[in-house]
């Protein structure tokens, strides 16, 4: 066994990061990753199973935590208070980790492989959020939608947060999406112009009967 | 050239699916595939790259479709409105076939690669919507988050459609997941026992001082 190293984890995440964005993930090798942490590949391989998993390992910790903040949400709290808690917890972890997480989006991006594990990942996420509520006694179709929309929110707003030039913490990004999306349900957000100018939108009420009146024939919202 | 055979790819379709629900995805031959359609496999070969894509190549209809709805949507009508239009069009594609859905879905369900493929292929769809969306001069974090709850509620509903004891049209189910998310967002659905006896929950105004003040620092909701 080798001798114990400070952080070396931390250290592997970092500089295997750090590579992928300077040289892409195909070319970057683990002696690598080990050499720039000043560690050896038998450490690398203590804590990661191979050069992909070490973008992936903090998905569990994400993973753990929001569902924990989830079960820990008080009792009586809404689906919705109880997955505020999870994206809080999100938000903080990837405050924590602004720079490598922003790195870890680069090499994602530019990877289809990658991308597709990402998206395994995310599925991951809303399922254990799923099944955190459905403990609550929330019930099946609310647990599930409420787990996919957590997650949809947390996938626009750390698209944002990593694309966007100005850096913003995670938790206003998050607060942002979700103001759209309460808007969208009350009809708001009607052909917004992208440039300086708004057009007014007149606000609508929104009415089951007069989304139905306004929808197509078996219109599904 | 081989003769023309009538709706050649529907018949493949439907065969793979039986075979694959039978014996299993991975266990089943295209030489099979096309025995059971009555075809060869040089057709089988004229409209599928493998046996694999059999089971996603009505995704790109059904992408092509619901971007084209939304691109067809009335000048003025809001991203929700549009979306709907989508869904609607969605709703009507599975309708159409949906013991083949079904089928399809319960092979998907037990194959993880198979899994990791709808994912990439409902991203894809996510992709379309929003850009469809921007070209009616959405927004951009509107145009994306619309476009992740619309595929949100299209997975709920169809997993609850396929899964589900009862036939209903899906166009009703969406209409369900619509409702659950409304009333999401409206704060409602507090831990609702699964039982016959429902809690009455009290009704909360949706406000966002509120919102803030109920949840923990940096709240996410």
């Amino acid at each position: 066994m080798g001798r114990w190293e400070p952080n070396a984890r931390g250290r592997l995440e970092r500089a295997a990061a750090e590579l992928y964005v300077e040289r892409g993930f195909e070319r970057t090798t683990v002696a690598e990753i080990s050499r720039r942490a000043g560690l050896t590949e038998r450490t690398f391989f203590r804590h990661f199973t191979d050069k992909r998993e070490v973008l992936f390992a903090g998905s569990v910790t994400l993973e753990e935590q929001c569902a924990g903040a989830v079960a820990a949400a008080p009792d009586g709290a809404s689906p919705m208070d109880a997955t505020a808690a999870a994206l809080s917890t999100a938000a903080r972890l990837l405050d924590e980790s602004g720079e490598h997480v922003r790195q870890r989006r680069t090499v994602i991006d530019a990877n289809a492989e990658l991308r597709e594990r990402e998206l395994v990942k995310l599925a991951s996420l809303s399922l254990a959020l799923a099944e955190a509520l459905r403990r609550r006694d929330v019930d099946d179709p609310t647990a599930e939608l409420t787990a996919e929309i957590a997650v949809a929110v947390l996938k626009v707003a750390v698209g944002r947060w990593t694309n966007g030039p100005v850096e913003r913490p995670m938790g206003e990004l998050l607060d942002d999406c979700l103001d759209v999306l309460r808007a969208l349900l009350a009809g708001r957000g009607a052909g917004q112009p992208r440039g300086p100018v708004r057009r007014r939108v007149a606000w609508r009420v929104p009415s089951r009967s007069r989304a139905r009146a306004l929808g197509p024939p078996g219109s599904a919202w």
